[in-house]
Formats: C-alpha cells, sequence, structure tokens
C-alpha cells in the first residue's frame, strides 16, 4: 500500500457539515491501491457503542481514488478513523496516520473528528443559485441606451476596442435589450462594475456610492433590478474593495494633504509627496491609477461595508462578485459575508480567485468562486485538444474534490469573461467546439455563466479585444448557436437533474466521454464526442426509450442497448421517456 | 518518484505569513524520495522576474520529509511552484500537481499563490507566552487560604478525593502559598475555573459574573492577580462556555417556564418538561448538569462576550483557556478572539482540544492549545516506553510540522492535567522518567504547563485521583525532583536559546536522543538516555568548553570530541563556555 499517498483532515473539503444533520466525509488514497475503506464511527463520549459503515467509491483522479461517505450523528459529534485494506491486508488509518494496530486504551488520542455540528458554522449556499444560468454583462459594451450619458467622444458601435476608448454602453441599454436575456432564457446577470470611475471598465473606482454618469444614475440601476426582477432575473454587481481609483476623493486628500490627511491610513503610502510613476504607495498588480485600500484600517472597514450593504437595501441587488478577493484579507470577508447576508439573507457572494480556493470557501466568507479552474479544463479539453478524454475527466474530478458540495453547486462556472480571450477564440472559430463547451457548461454542477456574446458566436483575444461591443444585427448572429444555446439554457431550467442532481461519468465509453445526472425519478444522459471525427457507442441504459432531446428524435429498444453514433463534435442529450 | 505522497497547500501549515513581511513554506514528501526541492518565486503581476531559491530539509517523521524555506516577497505577493528532483529526474510540482513539464504560457493558472500578506490576517501571538513557564492549579485542591469560606462539609486536607467531595482550597490558598510558584520559578499559572458552581472543578457553571463563594469572592481574585503580576507572574482562568451548569439561572428559567422563557433558546431544548435522566436538553457529554449552550444565538454570545472582556477589564487577567473549545463554533471563537484582543492586546488564547487543531490555529481564532498529542508522545516514549527513540523523535516532528512556527512558539506542552491521570502514576512511579519527561518540556520548543504537585512528585490516577490536594509538607516531597524542576525552570527562564531558539535534532546518536537549541550566539544542547541502562555517546561539538549545567561540572576537549556517560534515564544540559 501507498502509505504516504492516503490524505483526510478534518474540518476541510475531506470533512464538512453539508447541512445542520449531515456530516460529509472523503478520504483519499493512490489511484487502484485500495480494495475497500470502512469508516469506524461514534460519539467520543460514547464510543462503545461505535459502528462501521463501508465507503463508497467516488471518483478518481489522475493520481488518486476518493471514497466519500455521509453520516447524520444523533448527537451532532462524530469520532471516527478508517479501515483501509489494501491488497487483502487491513490498516487503521487514524490522526496519527497508518498503522497495522492501534491501542485501544489510546482510541480518544487517535480518532479523527468533527467536534459537533454547529449551526453557525454551516455554509449554507443560495438555493436561487443553484437554478440560475448567469450572463455576464460589461455594461459600456452591451447597449447604447440612453444617449444622453454618453461620454464626450464615443467610437461607433462596432469598432474595434481599446484600453481607453468608450462605445456609450449604458444600463438603460441593458434594460432596452432585457428582452435578450429573457429571450435567451437566463435568470442572473452580472455586471462588471457600474460605480463612477474614469476607464470604461471602471475597475478604478472614483466614487462607490454613486453610478457612472455614464451609465446612467440610482434610478436607472433601481429600474434596471426592478425590470429585472420583474421577469425573475437577479442582478448581482461587482465589488471592487481591494483597490479604489486614483480619483476616489479620499486618494486625492492624501494626494493634497499628505500625512495630515485623515486618509492617509487608507491606502499603503510609501512616499509623499505622491509620485505616480513608479507608484510611492500599494497598488492592484503594479498600476498606478489603482492604489491599494488598507482594509486593516478600521474606517476603510467600515466604509466599504457600507457601500455593500447600501446597494443591496437600497437597489435590492441579489449579490456581489468580489474582484481581486484573493489579496483582500480573511477577516474582511467575514465580516462582510455578516453584513451582506444580514441585509439579504440569499445573496450570493462570488469571489474572483483564479486558484484552489478553500480557504476563502469554508462557509465563512464566499459562496464560491468564479470557476477558471474550470474553464482551464475546458479550454485544454475541448479548445486546445491538449488533454484526452480520460485526463479532462480526471481533471475534472479532481477540480471537484477541491471543495465541498454545497460550494460545487454555486460555482460560477465560465467559458470566457472580461479578463480572456474569448473560447471561440481559442477554438480558432471552431463552433462546433464552443457549441460543445456550452453544454458541457449547461449539463454539469454548478452555476453556468455565459459571458455577453458569447451565445452568438463572438470572437476576442485578450482584454481589451474581449471587451468588443455587443453584436445588435441578428444577421450577423451564428443564429444556430442562438438557438442551440437556448435549447440548452432551458432544458437546464427545465430539469432540475441538470441542475442540482447527482453527477456520474459512464465508465468505458470508447472515444466519447458520457455522464449521467439524476435526481429523484429524473436521470438525464450526456454524451460528448471531442474529436474531429465521428464516433460510434454502444451503451446499456436503465430504461427502454429515451428522447435525444436536442434532436427532437426518440429511440427505443426493448434490451435497453442502444447504439449511437455521435458526429464530429456532437453532444447528445437523452431524457428517459417515462 | 512517489508523486501521490507530494502535499502542499497555500493557507495553511504549509504556507502561512509568519509576520507582516515573511511567509514560510513547506512542502512534504515521501521519506527518503527527494534529492532536493527548489522554489520557483515571484510576483503573478511581474512572473519574467521570477527567482530561484534551494528549500531546506527541515525533519522527517515516520512517512514523510519535510523541506521548509522562508521567502520576504517585496511586494506582499508571492506566486510559486515547485522543482522537485527525484533519481536525478526534476518535475514541476504546481496546484494541477506533480508533471514532467509545463506550459509557460499557462503559468498563471498553475502557481500556488500566498496572494498578499494581510496585517490583519497575521497571526500574532504574546511574546511574554514565548517567555512563560505555566503552573495549573486547580483551585479546591491547592490551599485552604480562608476558613470562612468552606464548604459546610470538608474532607481532612489529603483524604482521598471523590466526584462529590470538598476540601476547601480557594484563592487565598493560592495568594498564600504564591511563595511556592515563586521559590519553583513559573512566571504564569492557569486556574480550572472559578466561578460560581455547586461541584468541586466549577465546570458547571451557575454565575460567570461571580467567583465562587467557597474561593473567594471579586476581591480576592483582585488580590490574587495583583499579587501574582506585582511578581512578573500572568494569571489564565478558565472559560466554559461550551455549556454551563443546570442551576444557571437561564436554565433554571427554562425549567420553570419552558417555551415562555426568554432564554429558552439559550440552550437545545428537545422536550419540555425538562427531563435529567436522560436529559431532555443537548449536554456536553451525556452529563444533565451541563446542558450546552447555543452559541449560535445572539444574546447567548453577548452575554459570553460580555464576561470574556468583563474579567479581563476588571481583574486584569492575562488570558483564557478554553473549555471543550472544539465543540464551539468556530464564529463564535472568532468573534470571542476579537473581543478578548481588544481588551487586552497580548491575552492568551488557548483551547482545550485534544487532537490537531489547525483549523482554529490560523491566528483568527486561538494562539494554542493544550498540547495533549505531545503528552500522549511523552507517554508512550517515556513512561510506557511503547516508542523508540526513533519513533519518538519522529513522532515529535509530525507535531510540529501540523501547526504553524508562531503557534508552536506558544503551545501549552503538558505531561498531564486535571483530566489525565498523572505522568507519575503512569511511569508506574518511576521518578527518573518523570525527571527525564520533566527535562524535555523544559527544554523544548512551546511554553511549558507543570500540573500543581507534579514538581513534588505527586501521584494519582484518573479523574477524580489526579485531583489531590496539594502535598505542604516538604518532608512528604521529592525534594529531588523539586529540585531539579526548580533548576530547569530557572536555566528555561534565563536561557532564551531554550524558549525561542530554533530547535535542531542531532544525528546519529546511537542509544541516546539529543538536541540543540540555539539563538544568536546561544546554543544549548541536550542530550536525554530514555532507557534502563547506562549509555556511552562520542559527539563532536563545535567547540571546546562547555558545562554540564545539571552536574554543575566543566568539561573540555581540544578536538571538540566529546565522550559521554549517561546513567540510566539520565539528561544532560551543555552550555558553550564562551
Amino acid at each position: 500500500m501507498n502509505k504516504q499517498a492516503i490524505y483526510h483532515r478534518p474540518k476541510s473539503n475531506y470533512c464538512y457539515a453539508y447541512d445542520n444533520d449531515t456530516i460529509h466525509l472523503r478520504i483519499r488514497a493512490a489511484k487502484g491501491d485500495l480494495d475497500n475503506v470502512t469508516l469506524v464511527y461514534g460519539d467520543k463520549y460514547d464510543w462503545e457503542n461505535s459502528e462501521k459503515m463501508q465507503m463508497k467509491f467516488n471518483c478518481a483522479d489522475e493520481n488518486y481514488d476518493y471514497f466519500t461517505v455521509e453520516i447524520k450523528p444523533n448527537t451532532k459529534r462524530l469520532a471516527y478513523y478508517f479501515l483501509v485494506k489494501s491488497d487483502n491486508k487491513q490498516y487503521y488509518y487514524t490522526e496519527w496516520g497508518v498503522a497495522e494496530n492501534i491501542d485501544k486504551d489510546d482510541i480518544y488520542l487517535h480518532f479523527f473528528q468533527y467536534p459537533y455540528i454547529n449551526e453557525t458554522d454551516v455554509h449554507q449556499t443560495p438555493q436561487w443559485v443553484k437554478d440560475a444560468v448567469f450572463y455576464q454583462i460589461f455594461p459600456e459594451r452591451f447597449y447604447n441606451g440612453d444617449e444622453s450619458t454618453n461620454p464626450e467622444i464615443i467610437e461607433k458601435w462596432g469598432n474595434s476596442p481599446e484600453r481607453n476608448n468608450y462605445f456609450g454602453g449604458d444600463l438603460k441599454g441593458i434594460i432596452k435589450k432585457i428582452d435578450h436575456l429573457t429571450e435567451l432564457g437566463v435568470n442572473a446577470i452580472y455586471l462588471t462594475p457600474i460605480f463612477e470611475s474614469y476607464s470604461n471598465h471602471k475597475y478604478n473606482t472614483k466614487d462607490y456610492m454613486k453610478v457612472d454618469p455614464h451609465f446612467g444614475d440610482l434610478e436607472t440601476i433601481k429600474e434596471l433590478v426592478k425590470e429585472c426582477h420583474k421577469r425573475g432575473v437577479r442582478v448581482v454587481l461587482d465589488a471592487v474593495f481591494n483597490h479604489s481609483g486614483y480619483y476616489f476623493e479620499p486618494f486625492q486628500d492624501v494626494i493634497k494633504n499628505g500625512e495630515k490627511s485623515q486618509y492617509y491610513d487608507w491606502f499603503y503610502i510609501k512616499k509623499w509627496p505622491i509620485e505616480v510613476d513608479p507608484p510611492s504607495y500599494d497598488t492592484f498588480a503594479f498600476v498606478s491609477q489603482m492604489p491599494k485600500l488598507n482594509t486593516h484600517n478600521k474606517e476603510v472597514r467600515e466604509y466599504l461595508l457600507k457601500v455593500s450593504k447600501y446597494w443591496i437595501e437600497e437597489v435590492d441587488i441579489d449579490g456581489w462578485r468580489l474582484d481581486v478577493s484573493d489579496e483582500i484579507s480573511h477577516d474582511f470577508w467575514r465580516e462582510f459575508r455578516k453584513v451582506v447576508k444580514n441585509a439579504k439573507e440569499d445573496a450570493y457572494i462570488v469571489g474572483e480567485i483564479w486558484h484552489d480556493s478553500l480557504p476563502w470557501l469554508n462557509g465563512d466568507q464566499f459562496d464560491a468562486i468564479m470557476n477558471y479552474p474550470l474553464m482551464r479544463a475546458c479550454i485544454q479539453y475541448i479548445a486546445y485538444e491538449n488533454m484526452n478524454d480520460k485526463e479532462f475527466i480526471e481533471t475534472i474530478n479532481e477540480i471537484q474534490m477541491r471543495n465541498t458540495k454545497q460550494v460545487n453547486e454555486v460555482m460560477l462556472n465560465l467559458l470566457d469573461s472580461h479578463d480572456t480571450s474569448r473560447f471561440l477564440t481559442k477554438s480558432n472559430g471552431n463552433i462546433d467546439k464552443l457549441r460543445l463547451a456550452i453544454a458541457f457548461l449547461l449539463t454539469y454542477t454548478g452555476t453556468p455563466s455565459i459571458y455577453y456574446g458569447t451565445e452568438i458566436g463572438m470572437e476576442g483575444g485578450d482584454d481589451p479585444d474581449c471587451r468588443k461591443t455587443m453584436e445588435w444585427d441578428r444577421e450577423k448572429w451564428d443564429k444556430d448557436l442562438f438557438e442551440f444555446t437556448k435549447q440548452l439554457i432551458n432544458l437546464r431550467r427545465e430539469h432540475k437533474a441538470l441542475r442540482t442532481g447527482d453527477f456520474e461519468w459512464i465508465d468505458n465509453l470508447k472515444g466519447i466521454i458520457g455522464y449521467i445526472r439524476n435526481i429523484d425519478e429524473e436521470e438525464i444522459i450526456i454524451l460528448i464526442n471531442n474529436h474531429n471525427e465521428e464516433k460510434s457507442v454502444e451503451i446499456q441504459l436503465k430504461d427502454k426509450k429515451y428522447i435525444s432531446v436536442l434532436e427532437g428524435q426518440e429511440i427505443e429498444n426493448d434490451n435497453c442497448m442502444f447504439e449511437f453514433n455521435l458526429k464530429s463534435y456532437e453532444v447528445k442529450v437523452l431524457i428517459c421517456k417515462n
């Protein structure tokens, strides 16, 4: 046995409370190394009555097998260890490691434990997010709905986006194009920043309490939220709290008054008078337009918390996306969560972190992150074909095992964003690949997010090219793609199995990948051919009659044995016809 | 290479900020598997200027080697990955695992990161605790200093302790015996609970705002703290917040008024009228005298936080030991830390947890825990001789690697407590073994804590037998042990190297173990023979002249080569004579 590969840690993604009664346990071992795993568990104050339960193989990644089990301890206390069997030999795996024997008298100091399920610590993620399909909008580029708020100089809609040019997109524009959202079928939008800033992206805030005059005003955002809510569409805004803009009044005050400024400690000033090249103060990255805010300062905290609360209470927004969230203190985010959830219990808090983010996802800070690791897997597998089928499955499993179930259920899954080149550009304009990626996104666990224009086949390289103006001329749309995306969004919204159903890969599919989503009586099968050639597979299914919904075709076989031919980059979605 | 054994995780004991400028990194690999490890690190926004640094082998446990390095990033941001070499072949170890190659274009999504050192998140532990030697007192059994506060029925001092009998020990008794503390040389005391409770141990609180009348009153505890402080002795009290006592007024109100009680939600009531056997409410373990407090309830939180603050502000105590701390929510402890540190910046917060406790020790909750894992190692190795020299070294290393450096520096290390049988009882009355254990405790990393009476050779089995009355008849003391303990306490207090110096095992000592503590110019060598026979070793030291302080003997050798004979269970402490 590979003793050194075995891993478990209480109070982490390997052991957490899923709800007030339920503890989820996972254990990791070297791939193929264990015959089975048995959990020995009980109440630490009543260990004589401890019990055993077989753990289930859950999934594997490149290097490891994962076994899982769910326990509902009567007393809310759980002490446990594992019996792992390898090559027919059994070992104890306790807090002190793997051993052939343990001293039963020493058990109290041996077991792992989840000491008590405290309601306050249980990570509850918003139900609506589990049911949501997001649409991400970069407002300056979506639609110009109000000429009166135009910046002084604007480019012709459709021209090339540059770092510093403007096109006049605004909040009124989103309101005017709200039918596009409902036609597409999304039920949540995330807007990149809308507060006053001297830039087209608005990530360098001048005033956190004011809508940018080029985008509208308080009334416009209120109207937008109201119109969205009327249609069952939630609205999430972008909180840029890591740094302000250079023209943020407190920073201007520091420029003017130096140490005498009451805001001097709101930033990290290294030298005064202020210099910008290189900046004599800490910044986001090395951008002098973005002085880093000192969230250790009590007044800064109070100010930002006021902002967080204000837009929920005043405008009724449904959550916050947190810019550069990993560079702000955990302590700040813990307080932020309390303030936000207190203002709106089911507000969605989603951090921008491009990496494994468990330290932020234990229930005390964010509900989820923008799932860039998943994006990377989709790009490597589908766009670049740098990963084969098996590697993709293993990578997806690895990403899934990084976090708890409740986090995975509300992960903001994406293919592209305002910070990446567009998927279609990465796939070299191959629309079939984009279709496949969209189909995966919309049938996978977690909350899909579509970046504006992706649904109609817009292309764009790295920032600023990925921030092109939205194409409103339907003649220029990839209409098939649009219909396909609509169909999949609707499918997801109709079928709970696709939203919160269990996820299971279908084993031994040669040349394609496939998985099953199921919940209650509902079962949906997805087959994906990520190859530039037709593939045939024979699959034993559970029922006799299915509908292949994307083609609208019924299939039937008395032995439940089906043969499928998938064209290159084709996806099939099968729903049982009972 | 054993790929599956390699482990690293940012924002954990494997990657943490030690102070506002410094990040500590660790990586774990299968024992003996790696030739070397190189860190590749830089600022994620300036990766072109990334650098390389060799990591240092730090220690090994039964299964793993640990390599460490310290980095002071200019920008407070750190992105990094590892180059691991095994069998002369080099691999990349990134967030995505071990690979022979990585795509440099994809580096942004590959590296590990400590995104930014936020001052608020850096775990600062109190300096005085690093310099402290604690003495734990169970007040009912220490000394009866005031007959007027005696319980109605008290046993004769020296009689056998039972679950429910009393001996009249009180706070005045501690004040009267304060010279014992200063003679011994300790500079901190931890008292088990002193608030009003109908029990001798006082873990079932009746009134958190009142000193138990059998122990004294507000003035007595004030006097005790004042007298201690005068002598440079800090005072830590016991916070029993997991549960109250049955006679806690709010619980009595619930018994009386049921759901109409304003305190109904202060507990977890399952059925009313209240029944005690079995309890119709949640309790500590299954003890009906100890109803579990609902710290999810806002009023309960406020009440307990008020208590936490009151005793610091009113009486000037120096910290809290937290009873059953693992069964209370993390969220509560986070708020508790803020309130306590706000009331006294360098208050010591030490949790009672008997297990690996990283989830509480990241800087947002406790400073340390009572180090029961270390106690277990000492008992298995020294008292029971169930571990050999090598196993002990590996176990100590494993325990050390469980936590950050700043936590290890203030770990409350102990050999026994009011909750365990005494070390001397576990060692079957073998005083030599106890001497050896005390010597280890006082020369090892972390803060030693001596349970009252251990210094004079008191014995006692499991609770309540470990709570015997303190022996004040010096004729009955093991005077040698007392002098030995005094000597070691003084040695520790005189030598910074023993308190916060680096710790390093001396390799290849046959038949004994040894380690070096050093800081600045000071170096102290400890040699331990944990065997029932004499052992001789030859050791190459750095200097020519040493003093073997426990014997008061000077030794000298021009080649710095020394031979030592250690009698069975003998300890030698060598200090360089420069």
